[in-house]
């Protein structure tokens, strides 16, 4: 397998971090990485290939912009290293945007797929994850789009958590296939044609209170009402997590037994760590795509270099091929 | 003050629990409490005044269809109580359709509000809560909606929380006035037009990670997105919080120590629960009306009683009356 291209440059955290993301994932898990940035700033590589790319687009750059006019961009190369088939992945934690488009302009959509999606794995304590999409490539959407999103989310799925059938929701305000937008309506009577989802299971509307249950495997919905779920999610366990701790530690006795639970507790923090499951995952575009939290750590980055891995020995994109129909 | 209508029908745990409610209010806060509903099923009310309504409009029904074919409905007459100046608030944990169908076509609507909203407050850990509205009334929505929400919003949280000028927000997916959709751009073009907002001041948009801080006292949704979000928090906090228990006792010395940390854990539960703020408020209708869950237990019945009174002692409906701008 050709290497797995990481934007050295992407992340708030700078290269370093994901230097040693990539490091990690190249020693322990085997797999052939090579890093696209400047040099300089890259420092010691340990050993990993590095391709150089003079430019950055930052995260406050105009995504489109920054794709266009900063052709030797980092994280354009890396796409442009999937396209030429000199790389077998890309993996970006830089500006979301920057790493959407250049995905989208330099290696192209899978034909019959009219728009990419970003499907996010939600963790679910004590189960297999909850993959959400679209978590925010497309702000306004058509039936026809979300339709798509359930088989790519479904191919995904099946992929990424080797489940046989995947169950697919539609996010909605009641499970009736009368509630919700007429967006909503129109494409559960899509999903309800038999034959419309090959591959995975339609199991009609889900509210958002199930979530971070098993009611379904995959999640679909617009971007815009996925990007907030999935901000207010990571908000809301950041609050109450933060609120719990410091009620638990406001006594002397209190930081003691909170103290003695800490072993217990590491475990559900790892498993509920965004971190855990190495970034979001760009579906549609003609290659393996991953685009990390900006405040990924080196954690964050071996996961993605591994998810990355998985993906394309496990063939998502032609998974993701046959499963699409035309719009 | 006339008395708080209270659906003594409404409500998963039936009459007694709503009835156990009603009575502490009464008795513990001195306001005049009425039940409405089956005498017989009421039992003992207390002392309280019962008015009979022979009918009950179940979780199960259509609301539309039900206020129009059940006349003698008790969240009907609540709502016609209202109407004639026999009560001052109505209070109901029936179906939330209902509720709102017999406020809108019993008490009506403020002259000049083109659609009312349900306004819920969220629970922020050490602060106060923020008003999410629209929480679901209104799956589809125009820009000129939204203003009319933020509006309220701000006129609603001047009254509950005794904030001077509120703030408040649109929930988008940036911060920028040019993230989101349509509908959303349009509003923010809107609520930034000075004089747009007397009472309040808008701060443009907040990401959904922000809604449980005080980045904003009220943020603004369309209906759709607001009850996806309130019940994708509901639904996150209880399966955090399952998780967190259940680790958290998983061993006999964890389990012990779980002990320890409850008299610190209880306050925070108790500020973090949804029936310490009584329900969510339907604003916009000429009157006080509260829509409590369903679920709710006496507890939340009392603390919508004594919000109702608030509501009513503070002017809410005059307050929003003045607020809000014809469309």
């Amino acid at each position: 397998m050709k290497p797995i291209a990481v934007d050295a440059m992407g992340g708030d955290k700078g290269p370093a971090e994901v230097v040693v993301g990539a490091r990690r994932a190249a020693e322990e898990l085997g797999v052939a990485v090579v890093l696209i940035g400047r040099p300089e700033e890259i420092g010691d590589s340990g050993g990993l290939e590095v391709w150089p790319a003079t430019e950055v687009i930052d995260m406050g750059d105009d995504p489109a912009q920054g794709v266009r006019r900063k052709k030797d961009a980092s994280v354009v190369r890396a796409a442009e290293a999937v396209r030429d088939g000199r790389a077998s992945a890309m993996v970006s934690a830089g500006n979301t945007g920057a790493a959407m488009a250049s995905a989208l302009l330099r290696i192209g959509r899978i034909r019959g797929v009219a728009r990419p999606a970003i499907a996010t794995p939600l963790p679910v304590p004590g189960l297999t994850p909850t993959v959400l999409l679209d978590a925010g490539a497309n702000t306004e959407c058509t039936a026809a789009m979300l339709v798509q999103f359930a088989q790519m989310g479904a191919a995904f799925a099946a992929a990424r958590f080797a489940i046989a059938e995947p169950t697919v929701a539609l996010l909605s305000i009641g499970e009736e296939p009368t509630k919700g937008t007429a967006l909503v309506k129109e494409a559960n009577a899509l999903l309800s044609r038999s034959g419309c989802l090959a591959g995975g299971r339609f199991v009609g509307n889900v509210e958002g209170r199930l979530l971070l249950t098993d009611a379904a495997d995959v999640v679909v919905t617009d971007g815009f009402t996925g990007n907030v779920v999935l901000k207010t999610l990571e908000g809301g366990v950041k609050v109450l997590i933060s609120a719990l701790l410091r009620v638990m530690t406001s006594t002397e006795e209190g930081a003691a037994a909170t103290n003695s639970l800490l072993p217990l507790l590491l475990p559900l923090q790892e498993e509920l760590d965004a971190e855990t499951y190495g970034g979001a995952m760009l579906l549609g575009v003609d290659g393996v795509c991953i685009i990390s939290h900006g405040a990924s750590s080196s954690r964050a980055i071996f996961n993605a270099v591994g998810v990355a891995h998985d993906m394309v020995a496990g063939g998502l994109v032609e998974r993701i091929r046959s499963a699409v129909t035309p719009v």
